[in-house]
């Protein structure tokens, strides 16, 4: 037999240190390594292309995905990093690294056994949670655990487990009274902005309603999106703290206060999948509303054939799935469902929605009525739940808030303590969509219009989305402005008309 | 209502081109597009980090995922590609590209689709493969296309639908004879390597077997890395031919024969997720050999607790799986059911198996009897499923032609004719692993002595991997050695140690 001498045992584990330069390459947020494909360290610890690679400097570490360069890119003792590298890694031009191989993520394995259909239990998706906020998983693995939930489908006890990992895995506040209440859209109808205008009224009434919302996930915009047209989202959680203390309310967006940072991640691959399962949905609502330590929620449940929840069994399915997985961490919950059959307002798109939040507040008289009708039945709600009004009074209270300006008062206020109030930006570039024949508008398609919205550039163009001009019921003759497209750009014009022009039909018109 | 001016007629859709510079990254197989943040195009498209990018250049073009650079690693009007993109894209340093927004890749709703438990038929796996073959596909979209396809499993049509769609996508190979034989090993059993064996024993006994070998997926060591170690692998097909008309076998890597192109892309991720689906596995296998022009096909399926295979209903139920889609492609296949209980042979990694390979070819006095033995049982089984010896006498024959030399001869001709033979290189760093304990060696855990090969290197790195000392029953004692470990860098060597220190009962020993 021959074994050889160990060498091993004398040879150093680590090797001459290799030092970063930063060369500026956005890879969104997946940690990459560039490293010379001729490099002392890559030959020495046999790292091969497309690796995973433990990174060390300064007392942290990372995982990264190997990229390797085989021009003069790199000189040699150099490497570098893709900038959310550099940011996992509270990296600095010139720093001193160390490579090797990572150890196995064990929390893998538990993804593979739920892709073969076991029941996960709450230490494997603490585990699962913890390595992904610590950028251990590669966009392919969290693409797999992503799928995985939704094709497995999480049960009860699955969704309160991971719900309760992705709370422990960030940020937690303590508001030291009680009740706290929020709200929460389960999104799918496209303009239903009521946020702004359920927190100002609730507010209005001395109620105190800490708000941190999302950004679109696959939508034309979500809330933060809306709201940062009208005033600073990225507060830090002091400065938010100074915001509700001094008015009550807020609207900022939860993606900076790390209340659920494991959510922030998996947005981005839910996004690029189009893909927002039952239990990752709940997971993620409930995680940040306990995060932010709500006791009271009002869920707003749009239910439509285009709508995300289509029908009443499934509205009673999400509904229990929410109210069950709050009441486990002390939050009581009730779910107002919604006509989900057609847009709310005019707008859909980030400005184009803020300005129908506006017209609402203002009481202008063209105000959308629906978002009107909305927002007080859930700022209704919220004041009965909280026990802010008797039961059935809660309507005709936030009613009389919104008309008498109260509430409108209270909106300035809450966009000044954040930092200022804004004017939404209008688009340099549109298109009215119209009616190729006359009839009665029989149907709305919401998420082709939302389609139509998000090819012309929303939410991540601000000023980018539809305007409607019809409604259902609405009778129109040809020629008629159905829709107009709004653009930041040509090319986003151009790409939202051509998807139009192939899909007349996702605004039915009835003959008369 | 104000819907503005329709500008967007009078500007033009398309740019200034962007001219194209290598930066010489290799991200492995995504298309990436790096472009200035700054670019005019970026602003006018309205294209944001990550968002997937057509791109254009001499009437080809590709899907592109966007990595925007904030440095001046590149000046105004350049753009690069990842070195998978010049590949893709067929493209030179200074060509002109063109940038637009894709239109929607259609087929990604059949994955969501499937996602949601939908049955895919065969237009549906068509569109998704042809899609992934142009590179259609992100990393992020490919996993969740994989891990749809292992959550919800592929049933019968859906198998075959998938099987023909790859197929379809790429080369196939006619021979204008019959039969054309063929053998495949369902992995999951180290050091099982008895293709080499198979190959040349059957064209010794005169059929033509023009095996197509692949490299591994999650194991150690592929057939296509054990043959490299020995001759050339890496042929286009008119030398494959050549090699075939000459000897009446081969034994070359199928990669670059573009035979089922969809599987080379889809194998890199299932290696990444360690994610190996029956569905999938059972149209890798069939679409390989249907376009290789297979007519009749033996499987070798190794059942044991701890290889791919668990136990005998799982064996049936591929089994069946394997013949029907087979069959349904006009091949005639027959599956060996083996001893799946511990690794073949001594060596796990390619240079350490071809050493086996050797051994047994040349009648070494020490060659592994296991590994005789299968290969002789395997070849017995293709000589009579393609009438070539009597029902009964397959084996007989076979193991004649091994010993006469016939085989050992009809080897060292293949080998000349692929290239010249090799020398398997030697690892310059080993370590054996010794027995803390005396006893009886009472199970080898296969999974986990793949994972020290694999820890070790293997099989990028061609000389590493595991010499085991010991088989089932063997008794031992303290400080014997259990096995080696093999290794071409120290930090391997210390990797796959440091593992299998925390995996001392991977061997398992009982008390005598």
């Amino acid at each position: 037999m021959n074994v050889g001498t160990p060498k091993a045992r004398d040879v150093p584990h680590r090797h001459q240190p290799l030092r970063l330069r930063r060369l500026g390459i956005d890879t969104h947020q997946e940690a990459v390594i560039y490293m010379r494909s001729d490099c002392h360290v890559c030959r020495a610890e046999g790292f091969s292309a497309h690796a995973r690679v433990r990174v060390e400097s300064t007392g942290r570490s990372i995982i990264a995905t190997l990229n390797q360069v085989t021009s003069d890119l790199l000189r040699d003792g150099e490497a570098s990093l893709s900038e959310a590298g550099w940011r996992l890694l509270h990296a600095q031009e010139g720093n001193e690294i160390t490579l090797s191989h990572p150890a196995p993520v064990v929390s893998l394995g538990r993804v593979r056994a739920k892709v073969f259909g076991e029941r996960l239990r709450h230490d494997a998706f603490a585990e699962i949670v913890r390595d992904i906020v610590a950028g251990r998983y590669s966009d392919i693995e969290l693409s797999s655990f992503v799928t995985a939930c939704s094709a497995r489908g999480l049960d009860r006890n699955e969704t309160e487990a991971l719900t309760r990992a992705m709370i422990d895995a960030g940020e937690s506040l303590e508001w030291g009274r009680s009740p706290i209440v929020d709200k929460h859209c389960v999104g799918g109808l496209p303009g239903n902005r009521t946020t702004p205008i359920v927190v100002a009224i609730v507010a209005a009434c001395g109620l105190t309603i800490p708000k941190t919302s999302s950004r679109a996930i696959t939508s034309p915009a979500g809330t933060a999106d809306t709201m940062e047209t009208l005033a600073p989202v990225d507060l830090d959680i002091p400065s938010m703290r100074r915001v509700v203390e001094r008015e009550g309310g807020c609207i900022v967006s939860g993606g900076a206060m790390r209340l659920s940072p494991a959510d922030d991640v998996l947005i981005r691959i839910e996004r690029a999948l189009d893909l927002d399962s039952e239990g990752q949905l709940v997971a993620s609502v409930i995680s940040k509303k306990v995060a932010a330590g709500s006791t009271h929620l009002v869920l707003d449940l749009p239910v439509g054939p285009t709508a995300k929840v289509r029908g009443p069994e499934a509205a009673e399915a999400l509904a229990r799935s929410l109210v069950g997985t709050a009441a486990a961490f002390g939050v009581e919950a009730r779910v107002v469902l919604s006509d989900g059959v057609q847009p709310v307002g005019r707008g859909i798109g980030p400005a184009l929605e803020a300005r129908d939040v506006l017209a609402v507040l203002r009481g202008e008289p063209d105000a959308p009525a629906d978002l009107r009708a909305r927002s007080v039945r859930l700022a209704g709600a919220l004041l009965e739940l909280a026990g802010a009004a008797e039961a059935g009074t809660g309507e005709v209270r936030s009613g009389r808030v919104l008309s008498d300006g109260g509430a409108w008062d209270k909106f300035q206020r809450i966009c000044a303590a954040q930092g200022g109030m804004r004017v939404p930006p209008t688009a340099d570039y549109r298109q009215p969509i119209v009616a190729k024949a006359a009839g009665r508008i029989a149907a709305i398609d919401n998420r082709r219009i939302a389609r139509v919205a998000k090819l012309s550039g929303a939410p991540e163009a601000k000023a980018a989305g539809v305007a409607l001009h019809v409604r259902l019921g609405d009778r129109i003759g040809v020629g008629d402005p159905l829709y107009s497209i709004h653009a930041e750009s040509p090319g986003e014009l151009a790409y939202a008309q051509e998807y139009a022009a192939a899909n007349q039909d996702l605004i039915g018109v009835e003959d008369t």
